[in-house]
């Protein structure tokens, strides 16, 4: 086995189902078909999904071909891997909106060229109820109820969706459509994917490969990364936003992280390794790298050291940053003072904070300061050019727009 | 409640939900729409059947109608309240073969003029992936894991095809097309017939009224009656087999074949129950009364008498029968000794068997004569005119086609 494909199947996976048959089949000349799926209605790409993405886009460096699948239909029920609502169907509208969406930067990752899109409603639009009782003979309740977050669901009495059941059987149908010869997972969609080597075999088909990429844990440093967390960095973040979130990681973490998301050799991350456990390092050095290294992946050097010199500024040195973002409020706003209510409404709106719960989160915690107060009380006072701060990092001038 | 009302919601019904609902429902003056399904894949009535079409015909003779839904999707599937396996699609040829058969059957019992009949294909022909997601988000695995049969097969390691669970969901969603407002079902039909008034209720209708008639004990005195176990009544059956077979029950069924079976007046029932405890009565007696009455309703009276006067002159006098059906065999066949091959395939083709296992059974148990003789060895010597008894009352006359 060639290095380069030694490191393709050993860093950041976390199993390969079979390995050896992998090998061969990587070792076989022929051009793979990598089927990668997601869900329309969770269309934003944080760095927890770009583990997997860079593998895609390594093996389509060596010559391999992505089918990204757009689950449409599997959306319609919501992944029970995760938390398991039935969900309204999303109107066309917005699965193409959404779908543009996540291409956009689903395409930062992966190369477009060797990419074929495949909509499930190519295949689900015209299924029958005779298609679906052919393909629910096939499997049984047991079977189902054996995986590990059924098994935990169903003894501890919370509910499962009889639709449920069709989640894992509607993904490995995919697979034999699209003809799949290795599908992309994190760990948690084993059983999926076991189930579509399963199905693959019985319609004739050869069973294809595995590939599991770790769960990446988020910036808490203990839970996986996801957006109902909070605790992601999402690829569309700017680059000051990046960058500070890696910047805030536990130290514990910078290892995998580079192990994970970058491709800085493999003899370098056991030097930083070897450096961090014998104190040799200050870790702080090298969060540094390592936020220097994503925001350029993601965005571009230039960006990656403005971001770089910004947070020394700000974070380090308790600066203002040179460049600040503005708002405009009626003038009306600055003639008396103002309720906090406002402030709270502005700060969403400058998209300082994710959502009014976090703004109000922040005010109770005391985070949110105008010009260096913290707010108490219902009113604030505020004028043209005051400067609002939001915990560390983020900042916002007042502007009138009369 | 007037008497005839009671007497067809207490005579021959296992249970009904709910029964003071049921009730208003029934002196409400409204048409109500009584819901009967039926497999096309099992096309045969017998008297196990009968018990709960006579109940619909009650309620017709009274003013209301009939829905008879024929069942040529839940075919496909197999009803799991029973042998569950996922069985091969019918052709439309044969469907519609089987629902004539079923239906020439079902009418004998049934009032044809205040019956309307549906095909779940009118709905079930244009269901769509879509339809399939929103009816199996209704219900959990639990839900339905907890139905008995379902219960016993999943913890005694039996496998149960994920298509079982959508076999309820199918039946209920019926009720549902059709706006049934009485479902009608052996009482091993609780489960299916629940899940349908909980649908109703989700969709907005009225849940509909629960009708369960008890299982009918076959030939033997045990088990319920069925076809598979060869215990059964077919009201296909010729009278004088028709006659033979209700006189071969065991005594103490004579009182619930009574009450399921027949019209006799409840006074009448505890009368006979009365006379067969203090054995006042010769239960040979009863029975061949019974035994008249159900041919009659099958058949007719005619039909009827003639059988109880063979069956007198054949069984209980030992004699052979005035008309004797007559099987035709190439002249050769004459010549020499016959090989007992021959015998079975005679009467197996003449229909004085079920099967061929069953000719064999009967052989190996010295019930088939010829002339009078027992057959033993591999060959057996016949005649033109030689007569072939199986059993206590089959016969059969053997002719020359030259």
């Amino acid at each position: 086995m060639k290095h380069e494909l030694y490191s393709i199947l050993k860093r950041g996976v976390a199993e390969t189902i079979i390995e050896e048959e992998l090998i061969a089949l990587l070792n076989s000349g022929k051009t793979l078909r990598l089927k990668e799926g997601f869900d329309p209605s969770r269309p934003d790409i944080h760095l927890g999904h770009v583990v997997g993405l860079r593998k895609l886009r390594q093996l389509q460096d060596i010559g391999h071909k992505v089918i990204l699948i757009v689950g449409d239909w599997t959306a319609l029920i919501g992944d029970p891997s995760g938390a398991s609502v039935t969900r309204p169907m999303l109107t066309p509208e917005e699965v193409k909106s959404n779908a543009e969406t996540y291409m956009k930067q689903f395409f930062k990752v992966v190369d477009l060229e060797k990419t074929e899109v495949r909509w499930q409603s190519e295949w689900y639009g015209n299924f029958t109820l005779e298609d679906v009782i052919k393909l629910t003979s096939k499997f049984t309740v047991a079977q189902f109820l054996a995986r590990e977050d059924f098994s935990k669901r169903y003894n501890s009495g919370r509910p499962i969706a009889i639709t449920e059941l069709l989640y894992p059987l509607l993904q490995a149908y995919d697979s034999v459509v699209i003809e799949s010869d290795v599908e992309f997972g994190g760990s948690d969609q084993k059983f999926n994917c076991l189930v579509g080597r399963e199905l693959q075999q019985m319609m004739g088909q050869t069973p294809q490969q595995v590939f599991l990429t770790p769960l990446l844990v988020g910036l808490d440093g203990k839970q996986k990364m996801s957006k109902s967390l909070n605790n992601y960095i999402a690829i569309e973040d700017p680059p000051d936003t990046m960058y500070g979130k890696i910047m805030s990681l536990p130290d514990e973490m910078i290892i995998v992280y580079f192990e994970l998301l970058t491709d800085i050799p493999d003899d370098q991350l056991e030097e930083f390794r070897g450096k961090l456990i014998n104190n040799s390092v200050n870790p702080m050095d090298l969060k540094k790298l390592l936020a220097l290294n994503i925001v350029e992946q993601f965005h571009d050097s230039a960006a990656a050291y403005d971001a770089a010199l910004n947070f020394s500024r700000v974070v380090q040195n308790k600066e203002i940053p040179e460049e600040i973002v503005e708002f405009s409020l009626d003038s009306s706003a600055f003639e008396d003072a103002a309720p906090v209510d406002l402030i709270i409404d502005v700060i969403y709106r400058a998209k300082l904070v994710n959502s009014l719960g976090d703004a109000r989160r922040l005010l109770n915690q005391g985070a949110i300061k105008i010009d260096g107060e913290k707010i108490t009380g219902k009113q604030v006072s505020i004028n043209r050019g005051s400067i609002i701060k939001v915990g560390k990092r983020r900042f916002l001038k007042l502007a009138s727009n009369t």
